[in-house]
């Protein structure tokens, strides 16, 4: 949608040229945050901090949040101090700590300087939780019942301090101790008597994560339950925190892309491609590469074992790109398909046996396909002798076999054995394939032909 | 967690045999739907029925709907009439959709006969919806306002009708015609004065979706504006129906599996691994597995067209794997990554140029490592002939360039003419990249070897 952008920003420039900010600020407050962030993406940056001043302050709270980390370094350095404290004060906490994380060390000290005492302790909090758990996606911005509260006190209770919470739609009780002791959805509150306590509609059996969790099972539990929040305990299974559904979608998506950079043998970054320096890409590519390389030279010593006879059959080296590829075509196949089985939960180390066999059965319906079309076309297209057919053919059958069985059993016994079966890969797999395939090829061709 | 289950598996199977049926009931209204049906799952399928009808209603609805087709099936074959009148009736409407979509002609009849008329004209007007769009995906369970509602009417209304609403935390002002006006969320309504009128407080830019949108859009928009619910709208602008997250969370897993799937050259299906059978997969596979086996003896002819200068070097045909693998790896790794940003919505087609010029340098980068890595191991570990090594690396780096130039091209450019960028996956730009990699190789080894 380049051409309506364009419109906007020469739109946008016009009007800043002219001085006309209350028409701009007209026009900024019917956009929603993640669109005007969008649009000051387009920008040129020196426009951003007047742009950005018009906004009013929950706007800009929320156009603040959905900025490129550049972008919000910029604006930071170009604000006062009293500007700075203004912004992050109108953000919720998990959204200050999401920027911190991103801020070089000197605009962080500025922040937390800036920020009051308190926002300042809760940041620092969080900021102590291990990068990938629960409890460096939560955010605190909860309501709080007490059991005895009837409905109506409650909501009394919501309209009095519901303006800066991130969530009021499920509410937590506890006690004076901050122990978790039930959930009350607003719903309930709504569609209760104003007069029932609220220990008789709380749900007691809480569904609920530690803070060390990780954030992947976090994400994973949105899922199968279908909540739109989930409360976070510490040890003592005191309340300290909430995961917001939002939270988790972007988690889900991040995971998605670091599995499928794992599966085709790149070290997983964080930063978006455009972003990623041509050093970064290289440093992220080339471990894999350099480590599958010499892992494909060993497949190489094979032939060169067998180099007797390949150069009395030269012919047979011309099948060994369609054997490799179709290999490597079958073992990716069953492996990505195990592989995301395992992510979603649908495969687990006791299904071994049934997959393996599952494989093995599809294996031999795929190679006697696949072997049944060769040899028709190298009998009677290329006009191979019979033997020579054979051994191509019988060498496909049992490498499609080796390739499913393979790929199908790497990443189960990885996920054993502690490791991530995304990373037991195609590259991997196709490696092991091709060496089992190209062996058995010279074997059954030392045996079968005149060699 | 096998321990646990076969442990309440067996509590429940003793209850059962002792017909301690209150004491069941106690036990599973501890749990959630999600878990139950889980726990169904494990049991045994005679048990099924009377285990169900011990559920209380609202707790059965959930439960019904988390468990998987074939035992669905099973329970509806063995409700009455008005046993399965009244659990479809229980259901919210997008899962009932999604129970009938499932099942098998007559069991579908059944379900429409004995649900209330209301219920089966709705359910059949989401069921004439295209599979993938928004119209499938929504339900009609929302809360609508009327523009001169005061706040405190509003309340009152929600608390009227607002048990059966599958979310009322946004709710959407709309005129006699339903033309969707604004939208309201709970979180205004319980923080603003009871005398507000909703045209007052209500959002009139209101970001929606068409009933013809694709699903995959509509999740995205999720991940986007982080809602819990986004309206669907007709032709006219009226409101028909809304779209909630946990929903879209769940398009966006199966979307991300169908990815996954086409760049492993698998052609999609929607059903989980374990109960795909042995003929689906192979039928699922196979086609790819043929078109790419054809397209592979292509390469074949190249070394065949080379024979001699094979048979005067055996030894060059020690590294055409390493050659065809590490291209391939290559080509993975860029159209992966590229593949990814489009589906993202990070690389569009305008930065094709800038996609290829960024790739060319991390080639560069790549390809002098490897050839420089492989050069040492050439001449110092395997000591092969300086010429020969030259050969080798030399194609190498060719192969390493002309890999990440398709990987990134062929996506990009597959997305420009319409195709679905993840199925130009990996196995198709490997077997161009073999081609271009092998004929590479030979003319160089012609060049510089004696041949």
């Amino acid at each position: 949608m380049k051409e309506p952008v364009v419109m906007l920003q020469e739109m946008l420039d016009s009007l800043l040229d002219g001085k006309k900010y209350s028409t701009l600020r007209d026009i900024l407050v019917t956009l929603n945050g993640a669109d005007i962030a969008a649009l000051f993406q387009e920008l040129p940056e020196g426009r951003l901090p007047l742009l950005f001043r018009l906004l009013p302050k929950e706007l800009a709270a929320e156009t603040f949040v959905e900025m490129e980390p550049e972008e919000q370094e910029l604006l930071i350095r170009g604000f006062s101090d009293s500007e700075l404290k203004e912004v992050i004060d109108e953000l919720y906490l998990d959204d200050a700590v999401d920027i911190v994380e991103e801020m070089p060390a000197n605009v962080v000290k500025r922040i937390l300087e800036n920020a009051d005492p308190d926002t300042r302790k809760k940041i620092n909090e969080i900021l102590k939780y291990p990068e990938d758990s629960a409890g460096s996606m939560m955010t605190i911005e909860y309501v709080r019942l007490r059991r005895q509260f009837t409905v109506e006190e409650a909501i009394k209770h919501i309209r009095r301090t519901g303006i800066d919470k991130e969530t009021v739609y499920t509410c937590y009780v506890t006690d004076d101790a901050h122990t978790l002791l039930g959930v009350v959805s607003v719903r309930s509150l709504l569609t209760s008597d104003e007069d029932t306590p609220i220990e008789d509609i709380m749900e007691t059996n809480v569904i609920y994560v530690h803070t060390l969790e990780d954030k992947e099972n976090v994400a994973n539990l949105f899922q199968k339950y279908d909540f739109i929040a989930l409360p976070v305990v510490d040890d003592e299974q005191r309340l300290v925190g909430i995961v917001t559904v939002d939270d988790a979608i972007d988690v889900l998506q991040e995971e998605f892309t670091e599995d499928i950079e794992k599966m085709a043998a790149i070290m997983p970054s964080d930063k978006p491609y455009i972003k990623t320096s041509v050093f970064a890409l290289w440093k992220a590519r080339i471990p894999w590469l350099l480590l599958l390389m010499i892992s494909a030279t060993f497949t190489g010593t094979i032939i060169t074992s067998f180099e007797n006879a390949l150069a009395s059959q030269v012919v047979l080296a011309a099948f060994i790109p369609m054997l490799m590829d179709t290999g490597g075509n079958c073992g990716s196949q069953s492996s990505v398909t195990v592989i995301r089985g395992l992510s979603l939960g649908e495969i687990e180390f006791s299904d071994l046996l049934s997959v393996q066999w599952k494989e093995i059965r599809v294996a031999f319906l795929c190679g006697l396909t696949l072997a049944a079309a060769n040899f028709a076309k190298l009998m009677w297209i290329n006009h191979l002798p019979i033997n020579l057919a054979l051994v191509v053919c019988s060498t496909l059958l049992i490498t499609v076999v080796c390739a499913k069985i393979v790929g199908c059993t790497l990443p189960i016994l990885s996920m054993k054995i502690g490791f991530d079966p995304a990373v037991m890969s195609s590259p991997f797999i196709t490696t092991i394939v091709d060496a089992i395939s190209l062996f058995l090829y010279f074997k059954i061709a030392t045996a079968m032909l005149p060699i």
